[in-house]
């Protein structure tokens, strides 16, 4: 229609890439967050009410909903699985996925001085809401769904600001404090009754380089921590060979890049223990 | 209906604790933002004019809503206060809100090199967002109202990465730059004239265990901070008898878990300090 | 009409700032955000669908209201350019910010094993999110637009945790992992193929005073980061004359207020290079 | 709050009566026509996507949404049927309605001229909407449930400027054409393959008046139209007694009050059939 | 920007006429749709619940934008009244609205068999509807503001097919069954327990005109209707000497344009008194 | 998933047509009105602000839209035409559409005693408002694109209670007063200077049956009527050789179906006339 509207579009459309210009439609993210809250309904139905959905509403919107992105995504990726099936198992875990997420009400609200009540947790708490997210998420990704777990845990992370990969691996009753700053890599592993502080960073060391510099996909990059252990504020644990013992305690703004034993505490004043870890490093 | 989605539901509902089944209705967090963004159209009404609401109007919705919400949290607790009576008190302290704002406008305009007016502060400045959502709930607070204040500082949170607990004190001239992963714990106290900068966190040392190994709930935990003190990003100064002098300056990533006396300089370069510290924390 | 609603009206609005009550309209945060997201339109149709918008639409849109909007901060500048030939300058620009785009997809793909596809990078990643929106703002900011680049990049701040000032200058192949935290000055100068972590801030050191204690407003006040620079998480550099030399490595946590030579790996173990700073600095 | 607020409002809300203040909800007019949408989603999916609605989903909202509107309906009348054994009926019936409806729409295509195919009845004629919507509402009405069934009959109304009362009987093969001004009454029973125009007025001649002068309420007061008939623009026939007979033809404009045989044309100009009814009138 | 599209914009603008070309905004049909539906829930708070409002809100909502309204038809039409004032008098008159329209709810729900309740009549008549707008937009008439009594009416008629035109004078116990194609002209004026069918217009007959051939505007168009006078199904009644006596009945599709006695009853069949009109008309 | 979900749906899906299973997408009301409400904004754009675009975003929307919606249609009949060429020559209408719709105004201006403006016209006509839907939709009827004139014309009928078939030909300076139940048929035209009244219906009188008793589809089968005549309310005048010479006034509820010669007053009480079309109609 017009020369000079025709003029810039065009040239906008002529720099591209074929990943970028996909045959297919990409996955909905306004959808998918839309199934995020279809399940907060299904699994606590007093506290959340999206656009008044009842619990048999929510349902049928999960189902219908999740199996028309799987089916999007699998397009996107050319490796046709069963949606319909995905789906299903999907569904199937929402009960499993509720007793996990009871036993993390309780640790938040075991664990918070400030908290009066369960319900204050499922009302107030943004680590609640990004775990269950993850939990969720995580489901998904176990079932082998690309794109989908992660846009689920992004969104949780512009909420809350905490990051947790769906690929991570987390034990029941798991706590989270504040949050804002939180990373969690995809190949880390945490126990039972595991609590982190706002800012604690659980990631990768660095990155095995293939023949042209890049980072070689996939393999075991991030920690794993045992049960019972307590990582307070800004710390840093690195490496997917670094194992916390159970029952350790990682101090604020500690930095850690190598294992720990069981019922270790590492503190950032202890300046021995640190140069022992320098030694061991160097 | 059917039996499958029968059966999904009933698992997932069988699965409950009384504390997540309540009687009654829940305090309704999508309400409640609206009643913030009511008080903000109140506040400074050629900044925010939320679905076109004039100062009658968001007067008239601050005063229902907020009554309707105080109304249900009391349900919650079974400790029900005069609603009425709650939200004419809130009203009235709207402006002597107003006026602390308008000394952390000055603050922040006069604080960042980068600012060009005042006005830029409203419309820009997350950390100024964050205050005033603060300030209105820290009102809340104080009349004794549970759950709306920590939803809506949470909201603040959720928006800016900045977490104020409800039930810190926080004098005059308050100014935050960038702000993302400050958190401010529930029992501080902050003079006038303090300045904080990103990922600051004035938090809890470590919590009083019950007999079960529970958090004693209450209790003066988190620290004093003295008029005209500047506090550098990720600063992290912890304890409930921890208290900073007026006109003290911590610096950045300084971890500080004891008192330093009026006028003094933290940093973290200042090994000599540091060792001192360590000593005493030994 | 009312004795009580007008005496509250009346309490609040004598409470007052002549800067805080601007004669004519201040800019529309809603609205900078759809132009925004007209903006996401026209450089990725395949990925953004705002309302439906084609990218004719988009262009239309992004056309006729930017130039309202800067109309509208000319006026409470009092400062008045010429809001119809900036904007078609701006337009002019979209086809050079997407090709730089696109080298910034292809670093955050080739800078993360997790990542599968370019296509994930503008689905998932808050970074790439972020960087998009700070290269649109980053434009209007050189065309001496006031207030909408920095309502932009703070929205991108709210959505991400990501604070880039508009006014940085940032070269090709930028890749942002996590990013929760990262702080960029107005001044800062960063190359080619450079790399930041969660938390990174590129910051001031202190600002000069003037004769009233204020901070002077402008001067370069942020540092200068060379070509493939790696920055880990936490990572804090300081000061207008701090220079990163090109192939770097700055570690996690790493505190750094002076310059560094090209090729040097500044880690948070490495106590020798920590000391020599120490010196310096003193 | 306010003085003059609460008087105005006092002022208002003393001027009532029983019936108008309802102890309990009254039904939700704006979820019944949602109900009504979700309704013909589930009937003719191809044509009806309100909301995104897959079909699924459609029928998990009306099942949970409709049980819901009954169950206040039924508070209100104190009359407490079983809402959700009604609900179920109704929705066994959605295969009936449909079956019904395909024969309206080969009707009003084979009854139009104009019509190019049956896509464009669903598409465009306001004769099917209001038809669909009062066979939904009649198996309702046919369910003995209050107040909904002339909440939908009365939006199709609103749309159409059809108003079919919803315990009308009307048979298969059903066609409108234009629609506007159609009454047709309560008591009303339509045969099979019956073609209304404009302005078709099938009511009550008067009514019966109690010993106050009301209108006695129920009884059979509106014609019996047989099977095969054609009403033309505006015509009018009344009365409780009045029968049409089958493969009849009304003209437009007649007024008719007395019934006429099998096969028989009354046309406005038949001023002969005419004065014959005058005369039985009189 | 564009050359094809500005021409078109050109083109299309170029085409104009003073009056069509306002120099100030024109009254905003939305909000004044908006002002209908809160003082609907100012008058019956249970049936109508406008976006959640409260009769506070509703209040405050009226009150602001009825000002803001009025204010911009003074500027349209050059002719400024008191905006306030006209305000605060058209909200005393609301108690007064509520009270006639109690007594027509009553004639409606006395004068339909099918009606069950007075509930029914606000929950399902759209005659009790247009009334509801036709008494607000009324006083507002009486109040001499311009513009919006007839957006008012105008959107009833969209809803119910009744034009009443908000000049016309009506007394209590107004009574409109089915309703659709009603027109009620501007000098019209009934009396007490008038009930009207669908189609019946109280018109004008012709209109004198001036030396160029246009209607003469102002002057009594339309008829008087007396105090019980019901008028049945598209009768037609016209002029502004036409008077109708009380309790009169005027039958179905009956064309009258003079006026009849006390007590007359006039229908389509009677022929004699036809034939009498007819020889004065001539 | 579910047994007795998926029965209801079967069992409804089995019911089909092959007409009403398209394989392709049909055309999408929703958007079909929003094009309307664009091309409203570009024809007054001070009286009509459809979610605040302005001309040039209208321009946009109405062409992107449009094309799609053409595309459709014809995806739909099988019968490509080139939707862009379609699209353009409707855009190079919409100056003349504006021309002839000032002529409207004008006349509506000119012929009710009531208006007080030009802008009241635009403002609160709902004859203007279906003139201005019909001409729109009669340049698509005329560029032989199906389904969507029809759909355009039929929202203006809901609306408005004025139903004119897109196909119909119609003069300039057309006036519609009240308009409610107006019926104008797909082959009438109207000559310039026509008012019609509420009720007025300008329609087929039998349609011609093919071998299976269906309507001939196609032929010219309504009036035509002449310059200058006015009709008055609810007249009906049939057939398709029935020419209204010019001149001429039909009076109220008149029914005919031959011809009048110019100059002509038709009125129902003529019974001379009357009786001499009944005998050249017998």
């Amino acid at each position: 229609m017009n020369g000079y509207t025709d003029y810039i579009i065009t040239s906008l459309n002529e720099l591209t890439d074929p990943q970028l210009d996909p045959a297919c439609a990409v996955p909905d993210r306004r959808r998918i967050v839309e199934i995020l809250k279809a399940a907060q309904v299904l699994l606590f139905p007093a506290f959340y009410h999206y656009e008044g959905m009842s619990q048999r509403i929510a349902l049928a919107f999960l189902h219908d909903h999740l199996c028309d992105e799987i089916l999007r995504t699998a397009e996107l990726t050319g490796n046709c699985g069963n949606a319909q099936e995905q789906t299903n198992a999907f569904i199937q875990c929402l009960p499993q996925i509720k007793k996990v997420l009871l036993t993390d009400i309780e640790a938040i609200y075991n664990g918070d001085p400030a908290a009066i009540s369960k319900a204050e947790v499922i009302l107030c708490y943004p680590g609640f809401y990004a775990i269950t997210i993850f939990r969720i998420a995580h489901e998904l990704y176990r079932l082998g769904i690309p794109y989908i777990p992660r846009i689920m845990t992004e969104y949780a992370h512009e909420k809350t600001g905490i990051d947790i990969n769906p690929g991570a691996s987390i034990g029941e009753y798991f706590c989270i404090d504040h949050g804002t700053g939180i990373v969690i890599g995809e190949t880390a592993v945490l126990g039972h009754h595991v609590k982190l502080y706002q800012g604690v960073t659980i990631g990768a060391k660095s990155f095995e380089l293939d023949e042209n510099g890049f980072p070689v996909k996939g393999g075991k990059r991030h920690p794993d921590i045992g049960n019972h252990v307590t990582i307070y504020a800004n710390a840093t644990i690195l490496g997917g060979t670094t194992i916390i013992g159970d029952h350790s305690v990682i101090g604020g703004n500690v930095w850690l890049t190598s294992s720990v034993e069981e019922g270790t505490t590492v503190s950032y004043e202890n300046t021995a223990s640190r140069r022992k870890r320098h030694e061991e490093e160097e």
